[in-house]
């Protein structure tokens, strides 16, 4: 159909000019109310192996799932402010409570490797808009129902929503 | 001496807040008239293992060398304009003249690995400022005198301009 046609034509690597205008890349909420991604530069869009770079804008009260990953991740806060909740107990059962970390615009932070995390526009007068810098694209996420659900009972969920289209295209489509 | 100890304070991941507020980072030119350099997040000040991120300046004309990596990069523009000089011949003897592309403010555009290449504030009005991700830190870069240069005999600078003064500062202090 002309439907997967269009959504096609976003996975070739090919006719990408080397220099992007990032205004001009698609921008989807990829089923998440709240959220806008853009994949700046990415495995399955543009042929990178090691890194890949998401300019994400949050509406007030928007948050990424409980999650976590065993590539590295570094955010840069653009506009806006919110919180982040980390659990640095990879070694134990379940993530447990999580501790609260404030940021900013013009903060970094990056999450230490398979801690479980959320990341919350928590200020309600101001979009949040950050890049995020991900290591070993792409990006496989294990979900969490809540801090205290078992590391081993957290769902992997891959391709992530934004690689889900690209990666998966044809059989999703005839399901 | 108190410099020596001054220096050694910035080479510790210990004590470093989880968020960082970029603007209060240590910022400085590494020798490089023109280049005001903050390692975001990095391998040696942070303790990151596959990511590192900069936020550089360059005033008008500035320029980095020509140069090659075995890592990736990617660059994302976020202020004034310039050149992207690009040779991919790295399966040739040397870089060859090189393509030129232009960015802008909002651009992003990376670096195909080993290709010899050159970033240049061409605009002589403005600043251009950018964030560059890379792969595999610290990065290990080999420079060329110019573009006719053959690839065997581009020049190893590690550690590089930034990466220095914690990777041996004890040595090069001594010296
Ligand atoms: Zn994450
Ligand atoms: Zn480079």
């Amino acid at each position: 159909s002309a439907n997967i046609e269009a959504d096609a034509s976003h996975c070739s690597i090919k006719g990408f000019p080397l220099v992007r205008n990032i205004s001009e890349l698609p921008q989807d909420n990829y089923g998440r109310e709240g959220l806008a991604h853009i994949t700046v530069a990415g495995s399955i869009l543009h042929g990178m192996k090691e890194i890949e770079v998401w300019l994400q804008t949050f509406s007030p009260g928007t948050r990424t799932p409980i999650h976590r990953h065993s590539c590295e991740e570094i955010f840069i806060v653009l506009k806006g402010s919110g919180t982040l909740y980390l659990a640095s107990s990879s070694h134990e059962k379940h993530p447990g409570k999580p501790h609260e970390h404030f940021f900013f615009a013009n903060s970094t932070f990056h999450i230490p490797v398979n801690d479980a995390h959320q990341v919350w526009n928590t200020n309600e007068n101001e979009d949040l808009q950050m890049l995020v810098v991900i290591s070993r694209p792409p990006v496989k996420v294990f979900i969490y129902e809540d801090w205290f659900m078992p590391h081993t009972a957290a769902k992997l969920k891959f391709p992530y929503f934004w690689d889900e289209q690209c990666l998966q295209s044809p059989v999703k489509d005839e399901l």
